[in-house]
């Protein structure tokens, strides 16, 4: 397991981490306020003993590593990266085909949080990082996540080609994302499977391209070039939960 | 016709924008750049006659209002809204049922922005917005747009739902999506259609959704809330492009 030191900055996100059971070291929450969700904040950390500290805005600010806390800041002592066994675990737990997302290379922090949180609502077991390049989980990502990174496991690897070789002795199935493809409604996305979609520039790295199943394309009628990834990944998805349902 | 200065900023941005013949007044590049992207603004500048300025990183910086200007900046005199008419008449010459985004309030500028990417992808006609609380046509809408915004028409109106009402008339069905509506699956979304999607956080106001045929569901198969505003449009502007196929 990898840890990483992050906060969990904004209400919604910090409601959702008390809830999940996460461990919280200390939780900072704006002097003087005192609306719903902070009084849900208060509650849920009363439940665990944990102690609300008011602060000024000034201390929040400096503490926030996203610069959108909302008044609310809780301090994790840790973050855990998933194995990627333990998302095939959830898979067989809930008796389900794995659904895995594999991402080449994310760099934007608002992109990954986003997929992640399209991840956890599509139903998908969990997503597959690499470890150079790609951005990792940081406060930005917790926060775009809205909470999601709280339930959807991810993992980090070395190297996404040599992961998905692993996994499809597992009897996973490997579709990525690219213009040159055959069309997501043509191809048949039920089935263990595992949706790549690429970095925001460069697509899907050929390394990776070569070692999916199909190359499945998302129909382009308009003028530009391509969907934003974090809106790619989850038409994908959903195209996965279409065929699934 | 309303106006807004602004300015476009980005590699990629500005050569979509030169193509697609924006007015733009004056373009800026960073002194001594001179990679692929760069040769290809210089080249399409000179087809019009426009003079790029080489200036130093400090310049641009302080002109850039999205602080993401990758050492290229054009200025345009202004930012053309366009007029409902305009979206239909479009539809029109295409020989297609209208197909329109409405808007109900979008706050971040980076949601606007991916929204009108994808609408231009999904083949959409137009999208519409309020001229109240929304954000409207920024420099960093147009910089997420990826060029999207010089092909995909965007109207202001002043009530979104007296616009629904006029559409109406025309013939057009309206969906908004909401988690307490029926499964989009199962929804018939062929034919001419405008699609509503909400605010970041509250969703589509009441007004609005009352005057919606459909209230459509993206499947929730999650732990947490909601989509991102954005990646829910995405997934039902392909719901719409998938029955329309």
């Amino acid at each position: 397991m990898a840890y990483e030191e992050f906060t969990i900055e904004g209400r919604n996100a910090v409601i959702e981490a008390l809830r999940a059971g996460k461990p919280i070291d200390r939780l900072f929450v704006l002097d003087g306020c005192n609306d719903g969700p902070v009084s849900t904040i208060k509650r849920e950390a009363k439940k665990r003993d944990l102690i609300v500290k008011f602060v000024d805005k000034d201390r929040l600010d400096h503490m926030s590593e996203t610069g959108h806390h909302q008044g609310v800041i809780a301090q994790c002592a840790a973050y855990e990266y998933a194995e990627v066994s333990d998302i095939l675990a959830r898979a067989r737990e809930k008796g389900e085909d794995p659904f895995i997302i594999l991402l080449d290379n994310i760099e934007d922090p608002h992109n990954l949080g986003a997929i992640i949180r399209s991840a956890n609502l599509a139903g998908a077991h969990g997503v597959i990082i690499p470890k150079n390049r790609a951005v990792g989980l940081t406060a930005t990502v917790a926060r775009t996540s809205a909470g999601a990174l709280n339930y959807t496991p991810v993992a980090k690897v070395t190297n996404l080609a040599r992961t998905i070789e692993d996994l499809k002795k597992e009897g996973i199935w490997f579709a990525c994302a690219d213009m040159d493809g055959v069309s997501m409604y043509k191809q048949n996305l039920t089935g263990p499977i595992g949706l790549v979609i690429g970095n925001e520039g460069e697509g899907v790295s050929r390394l990776v391209k070569e070692k999916c199943d199909y190359v499945c394309a998302i129909p382009m009628k308009g003028d530009i070039d391509s969907l934003n990834a974090s809106v790619a990944a989850g038409v994908l998805m959903y195209e996965v939960v279409r065929q699934r349902s």
